[in-house]
């Protein structure tokens, strides 16, 4: 057995929780150790009704160098890859399902499943120096999965172009093209993810997991389906204590009581 | 009954129809006779064959603040919530289905099912002091309706920042994320909007007409199948006089006499 | 019978192909015969496993005005219209189900069809004079088909825009919009082409063509079945001997001997 912790760390403040991605020495390549790690977390805050916000980060130098070569080449077989390919797709998957917001707190160097990790968050803010890259290619392995949430992101032309030439794009690129909602100097890297979670976590817990529940599966259906789940959704929102609270504070120019 | 001349002023100048938004002191909140004005004013420019393009433009500082929240409040029930953003999403849906293009003239600031109001028109022209958000999240209720519109408008990352954040951005911003097309300085709105209107109405109506009703349906479709339906409408269209006539003028480098 | 070679140029270096269109005093129109030599040449790409890269170039001042109004005008009827607009559908499609990764190089304007086959190429590279527009709306003939590649390209209000109003917009713009990858002086167009192909045929011709392969399919599907599909194509890509070469180089941190 393994000991999580020492993969992916868990810091919790207030009502925001911080997992690191923690094996700095193998820029935090996603083993299949590291990937379970990370999938178990998510899996005790999905259970955790009290945490509000998720910032994804990674310490030392690099975000992510996407998946772990040396594991990759010690386990050269067919059922390991697919089983690694498929927990590693679990994994983003389940940042996106998760009933709170997640954001990436990008540092440094984002590359292959490391950039789908950026993708994948609900938001990513990046210190200037971070670079994001699916440049399996280089290797002669596509990025496939990769591209999955690159795509999503990204328009067309600019995903083949990172996925087929290799290219990296710096932070400000990637803001640019849509991949980070914002690139700042690394000093201000903390204070930018913060003012990103506290807006958040001010926010009524109810609305917020409403939303973060709807905006991803309204999206995968035609936009008259779309409308009436998001209709109901609203319905069913507005019904609830916060929301009759916070239009009433609203109307009646009064600070809101919602719960936090 | 309500006379809904007091809540959508209709004005028409040539081929021109301009629907007002006409609640000023209410920030033109689309209350449910505000919906169901504006339903109906859409429902009588889809029937009449002489009208060539449509403009939404509201009275006062606002463009639209969204919801009515003192009627929403004054009809705590799921049932009256439920007709609300079924009929608001109706609205939004018979934008897309009108014959004839519509472009938002954004005055000023567009907050929730207001700025989706502007997600759903074909086209947007905003004064530089324009304003857009989908803050419903500040009063505990999650824009679930309006970030359909959104997320078919803006890129992933972006929308779920306004969506779960709250901010607002202005018109330049706008800009680049593709929400509206055009910003001016509140002075020149009139005249930008003149010269989307024009350079529309001045174009063969049928071939108008064909665009208009082919452009969202053929995006639902898997790329095959909008290839084969878009064949079929371009087949339709090139044997209508109006496209036999203007590519004969074209070839016969003379003015087109075609049907405006 | 006509000679294919007259129309489309096939040119031949070392891995990479120049598909030339060849009616520059038309404006490179997309005549039915024009078509079918593309659509053959293509085909012919898509049999040739020598082949790492295409690039669609033109001859002349112009990329390519679209169909040829001539034609069109000598053969009104609806048969032809269909056939002719399926025949350019098979065509766009083609380009995207090649094996091999496929460059426009745009040295001037776009218009129509030549608008949708930039669209419809993987990647785009463009001299600065060139200019993009879908403006058949100038003709009475609305631009269905090409609105279905640009519409994947570009976001709905540009889009929207550009068919309706029947605007062009330059080649700075087009890279701004996600059109284009790169523009650039003309006198440097072909380095920034052969910059772009020779980054890629100098990949893994086998990772290169995984990619092809599963790069637009993915698009289509929902995100879970993506990352189902994703997760085997990766598998697979993985066991390649090109692959497992490439790891390995990597983590001996040796040049990779893989098949170019």
């Amino acid at each position: 057995m393994f000991n999580v912790d020492d993969l992916v760390l868990h810091e919790r403040r207030n009502d925001v929780v911080t997992l690191w991605l923690n094996r700095p020495q193998q820029f935090n390549a996603l083993s299949e150790e590291m990937l379970s790690a990370l999938k178990e977390q998510l899996d005790l805050i999905a259970s955790d009704s009290s945490i509000r916000c998720v910032v994804l980060a990674a310490k030392g130098n690099a975000f992510c160098a996407g998946h772990d070569l040396r594991e990759m080449q010690q386990n050269q077989n067919t059922v390991f890859y697919q089983n690694l390919f498929r927990l590693c797709s679990d994994v983003m998957l389940r940042i996106q399902s998760l009933p709170v917001p997640v954001v990436a707190r990008v540092q440094g160097v984002a590359t292959a499943a490391g950039c789908q990790l950026v993708a994948s968050c609900d938001l990513a803010v990046a210190a200037i120096e971070a670079r994001f890259g699916v440049s399996g290619i280089n290797l002669g392995l596509f990025c496939a999965t990769p591209s999955v949430a690159l795509t999503r992101n990204v328009s067309a032309k600019r995903a083949f172009e990172m996925l087929f030439t290799g290219r990296f794009i710096d932070a400000k690129t990637a803001v640019e093209w849509g991949l980070v909602n914002e690139s700042v100097e690394r000093d201000d890297l903390d204070i930018a993810v913060d003012v990103l979670t506290s807006a958040i976590s001010s926010k009524s817990a109810t609305a917020v997991r409403y939303g973060k529940s709807m905006i991803y599966r309204q999206q995968l259906m035609p936009v008259e389906d779309a409308y009436a789940y998001a209709s109901e959704v609203m319905a069913c929102n507005a019904m609830e204590s916060d929301a009759i609270e916070g239009i009433g504070a609203f109307l009646d120019k009064r600070p809101a009581k919602i719960k936090r």
